[in-house]
């Protein structure tokens, strides 16, 4: 190539970095390394059978219209079938709140898209989904972080925030949060947390945004209400997907919101990419409507509680003392916090190399730049042998590198810091 | 709802419009509306029996792979048959040269979001593809045209503009052609202009994005290299689709470029959806990979042709003198000027209200605000009959409301002004 490609990138694009996350899968693909750094449900809960039962019948009786373009906003015979579904969480609404999207992912880039100036503010947890940052951060928002505790978010300190932006004349686009079995921390908001944050988010007149895209896979306790279910006055955006409870191979994902708001969404996502594909859509509607995705669901929470539980059993029984971790009720990760003067930065090599086991580090998550001695590991893609066998490994490289003396009052209360 | 949704848009948000054929498809939805508005293939076209065998194979033989998340680039086995099928055009590239995209469209978003700030000049054709023009636009591109005629883009107008540009200090990030059966002209650039384009690319370094959905689908003439295959210093992107050859439900779209461009396009994908769906993937490269789409080429070619020749024909005998048009060798349009002081937009309503036709209206092609003499006709999609019977309606409202005196010099050598 002769041309000096810089010369004409723009200034988003020469700003992108490529994900930590995807970078490491390259370095784990060889063999004998067991990783914990992937998001991959696990294959055993695809419904294989169903989808060869549908698919056969999606193209003997309705080929024309599954392999034709489809409308923007989505096949209405899925929105259909998602109203249903969001039903059963509490989410009343209409088919025209629903846009059908290539995944949750492609909801976060049209959030950036419709919302985001560069410098404009929005707030996110401490830690928070790293993609999500990664996309906004490519539309130039200025990104203020709130800690997690065990119950959430602390609104307290949102509380805080929002006042010290208003007293600078400034607000936040929209306050982003991940309220059930978090990616990464694992960690699920008490209702309180939830009022409380809507109750902000009035008072400032800010936006939600409510990723959600592990609450159909919940192994143990009781689901607090969505969000999006609490709030009385249309200001919370839901994002949701069928990758975690049917397969990531049909990209399904959705946004749920004011007519008003979807309507610009669909003006966005019709520049982005016309439509999302029919015929994937028309399967997932069909599975739908026969009802074969919502009676699966326990089997696959019981997959991922299995392996969570062995994740779990592993780390105490391996771990030192000063290592703590999260208790997630469901989801695919929890989070693990070395003693504060490690940095997980700097033992990935090691731990990759030498010890073959892998996991995404700490600071990719938090947009202070804070998390530098913690870690997430996923549960749901390995077996329940290579967890074992993992956790053993990582265990073997934290002890190595364990500073002399671990403070004794390492507590699990704050998930971050 | 209660919040005030224009105070949180981002300035992008606030320019977005909606799709005018969007609005349109709407309108012509009603039964007895004959639309030559749409661009939807012929769903005879669609390989219906291929789809079934070779869907129920990949779900036997590759389920865990077809329905788990794939990488960003693309699945590797279709990349592998692309660099094949690109082949077939004397485009000769590896499997690293290629991202797999959502449709072409998300190709164009691509673009913008990895070349453009606001304020960027970059040149399209007059007309131009509308979809394209409207992306662009949303990034903020100051846009310029360059007239068309019988033989493509007027390169000669094409080195003015340059020179001028130059002149000024400034530079154009990217020419945007569609140099085969054009959207919205159905004109075919010549080989001269294709190689004086790529001169004049290189003289002032600027970047050649060849949009070329339709190439595969030529029923008349012989076709001249693409642009890619005519660039020897990987300045042209190509952007292609199975959505004319395949079926749109699919949604495969490919972009082709050197390697270090395709790398960017492949950080910017990741942050817009992650990956484009498995399962559609799997599929198409397993067609590929059992020879079951070329063959059917013809066949589909030949569709198109009839359907073509029956507009032509029915244009020849109903249209009044002084309405003239292109005489397209593949693809899906065709474009229609009227005498210069008509107007299509004017018309648009009376000619579904009172006649049941409907058109696209040119200006929407025109980055200039030309085009309102001028309409885009699809041929691909209503049966012959309805082509016949929408001409003859067509032809009653322009001889409803043509001029008194026509020009006797109106001529089909310039297709835009």
């Amino acid at each position: 190539m002769t041309i000096d490609l810089d010369a004409f990138l723009s200034t988003g694009a020469r700003g992108m970095r490529r994900s930590l996350i995807r970078e490491l899968l390259k370095l784990t693909s060889r063999s004998g390394i067991i990783s914990f750094a992937g998001g991959f449900p696990d294959p055993a809960t695809f419904p294989v059978v169903e989808l060869q039962e549908v698919t056969r019948d999606v193209l003997a009786d309705q080929a024309h219209r599954a392999l034709q373009y489809g409308i923007t906003e989505g096949d209405p015979r899925l929105r259909d079938e998602l109203v249903r579904w969001l039903g059963r969480d509490g989410i009343a609404v209409t088919r025209d709140q629903i846009l059908v999207t290539n995944g949750s992912q492609q909801g976060l880039d049209i959030l950036g898209k419709v919302f985001l100036d560069p410098g404009d503010v929005i707030i996110v947890e401490l830690p928070s989904y790293l993609a999500a940052l990664q996309v906004f951060r490519t539309y130039g928002a200025e990104m203020l972080g709130v800690p997690q505790d065990d119950e959430g978010m602390q609104t307290d300190r949102l509380a805080d925030l929002l006042a010290d932006l208003a007293a600078q004349g400034r607000r936040a686009k929209f306050i982003y949060v991940v309220p059930d079995f978090q990616n990464p921390s694992g960690v699920t908001w008490t209702e309180e947390r939830r009022r409380h944050l809507l109750d902000l988010a009035r008072r400032h007149n800010t936006l939600v945004v409510e990723d959600n895209p592990y609450r159909s896979v919940r192994f143990a306790g009781t689901a607090p209400p969505p969000v999006y279910a609490l709030d009385r006055d249309g200001r919370t955006i839901y994002l949701s997907t069928f990758s975690k409870t049917l397969c990531p191979g049909l990209r399904i994902g959705w946004m749920v919101a004011a007519e008003e708001i979807i309507a610009q969404f669909v003006t966005a996502k019709q520049g982005m990419d016309l439509c999302s594909p029919s015929f994937t859509q028309a399967i997932a509607a069909e599975l739908l409507h026969r009802d074969l995705l919502a009676p699966r669901l326990p089997g696959i929470a019981e997959v991922y509680r299995r392996k969570c539980d062995t994740m779990l059993r592993a780390l105490q029984r391996e771990m030192p003392a000063g290592v703590t971790w999260t208790r997630p009720e469901g989801g695919l990760f929890l989070w693990v916090r070395l003693p504060e003067s490690m940095d997980t930065e700097a033992l990935l090599r090691e731990a990759v190399e030498r010890e073959g086991v892998a996991y995404v580090i700490g600071t990719g998550f938090h947009a202070d730049g804070g998390g530098r001695h913690a870690m997430r590991l996923n549960f749901s893609f390995p077996s329940e042998e290579e967890i074992e066998e993992g956790i053993r490994r990582l265990a073997r490289l934290v002890k190595r590198h364990l500073p002399l003396s671990t403070p004794s009052t390492a507590t699990r209360t704050q998930v971050s810091d």
